[in-house]
């Protein structure tokens, strides 16, 4: 039976609202996630909470049940709480009608088999949440095999990145490592990997992807570093007919990942 | 001569800080836009800050002394100020080396020239400002002629959109209007209304565009209504090989405008 938290002073309520701050998501090695849409994709992931709030109003949901059910399965804990708890769990004025605590699932190179996918997304310094998420859920939906985070990259189990993804956080498996140890790891096997670059004649149309296909996007604001660049098996440039030099780096990654899309699917 | 506003509680100060909100914005009819780089992008498209405030620190920056000269040759008000009143006005720790106070500026249907560009997109009940401000920046790089925003969208001049455009706010025209006034305006003249949808067996590849193709792009959690799908020449998918069923309406609204392009240019 879930058990109810109605006190906005509860300790739990403070220690669970403090996992959208990265320090304390460290400490505690667990991170928040909302909404019916992305606890359902979790679920059906094979992904449940240790922690479910959802509101008293909600309880009857189908969906909500289903969750609740498995999570005290699990031997998790489901708590009813309050809209204004809810509310100060996910820092909105509207609430989600749940709120998991998840475990932080964390692979590495070594688990990744390169085989089981023709395209990978690959992101460097990424320092936008936001921009995590949304590069995460076009992996999903172009069948990526993963998501490799090179350098310091901003924590994909933050709320905004979490939020961003829909729910692909859960689906796509995410790595984060070193330049030299991704070059390393690439290098033992097949593998093109390929840089969005200004420095190139090369329209991505019109270049050749090879499976498995390495997409890298640089940092938002500054690019890749020149050494990355020389790395690249191929480097192409998305044309720019505007005033400005650059794409935002999701929506650069999602055009470079369908064209590599329609031509794996031929 | 720049003035100088050291004191935090100015109530200049005040009053542009308010300008974060959309109720001061509509009252002022004024709105921000942060930063070197974009602040450049608005004086070069012709669009200068009635205020511009700026650090002391940046005061030598070539680029700073081109924008104080420039609004004070035109009448404005060019303020020399400290960090903290810019973190202030900026809603940032580290905030940027110079925030401008623009006019908004509006258009209507009826100053759009749709033969002037193969690419026009629009929007309808947008509610989140990055996506909009995102796909403002794809406008520019793809040529679209404007972006056409219809029904309850959310507000272009929020700082938030300002910020994800990087500056093609300033570039890109950008109409309000009501559903109903856009068909109208659009059916006077030549244009392929092109809707992204999941009842739909026509791939956005295989499909033919012609100009000037408006591609429209429905809301995030909700996608377009029937009968905006029904008023269509064109309904098209991107196929989605994961476990979710769409992607995010800035990714898709580029993964399409790009697949235009691509045709228009042969």
């Amino acid at each position: 039976m879930p058990r109810q938290i109605t006190a906005y002073t509860n300790p739990l309520v403070k220690s669970v609202r403090d996992l959208r701050d990265k320090r304390h998501r460290r400490e505690q090695r667990r991170f928040l996630a909302e909404g019916l849409r992305i606890l359902t994709e979790a679920r059906e992931a094979g992904r449940l909470p240790v922690m479910l709030f959802f509101a008293a109003a909600s309880a009857g949901h189908p969906l909500v049940r289903t969750l609740v059910d498995e999570v005290e399965r699990a031997g998790g804990d489901a708590i009813e709480t309050t809209p204004d708890i809810l509310s100060k769990l996910s820092g909105k004025d509207n609430p989600q009608a749940v709120v998991g605590v998840f475990e932080e699932f964390e692979i590495g190179l070594a688990d990744l088999d390169r085989t089981q996918a023709g395209i990978w997304l690959v992101a460097e310094r990424l320092r936008d949440p936001g921009n995590l998420g949304t590069i995460l859920r076009t992996g999903d939906a172009v069948g990526a095999g993963g998501l490799i985070l090179v350098g310091e990259c901003v924590d994909p189990f933050s709320v905004e990145a979490v939020r961003a993804s829909m729910g692909a956080l859960f689906t796509v498996p995410v790595v984060r490592c070193e330049w030299g140890d991704f070059l390393v790891w690439l290098r033992k096997g097949p593998g093109q990997l390929v840089g969005l670059s200004l420095d190139t004649e090369d329209d991505y149309r019109a270049a050749e992807y090879a499976a498995p296909t390495f997409l890298l996007t640089g940092n938002e604001a500054q690019g890749m570093p020149d050494g990355y660049a020389a790395a690249c098996d191929l480097l192409v440039k998305i044309p720019m007919l505007g005033k400005a030099d650059s794409l935002n780096a999701a929506v650069a990654t999602a055009v470079m990942a369908y064209e590599v899309l329609a031509q794996q699917r031929g």
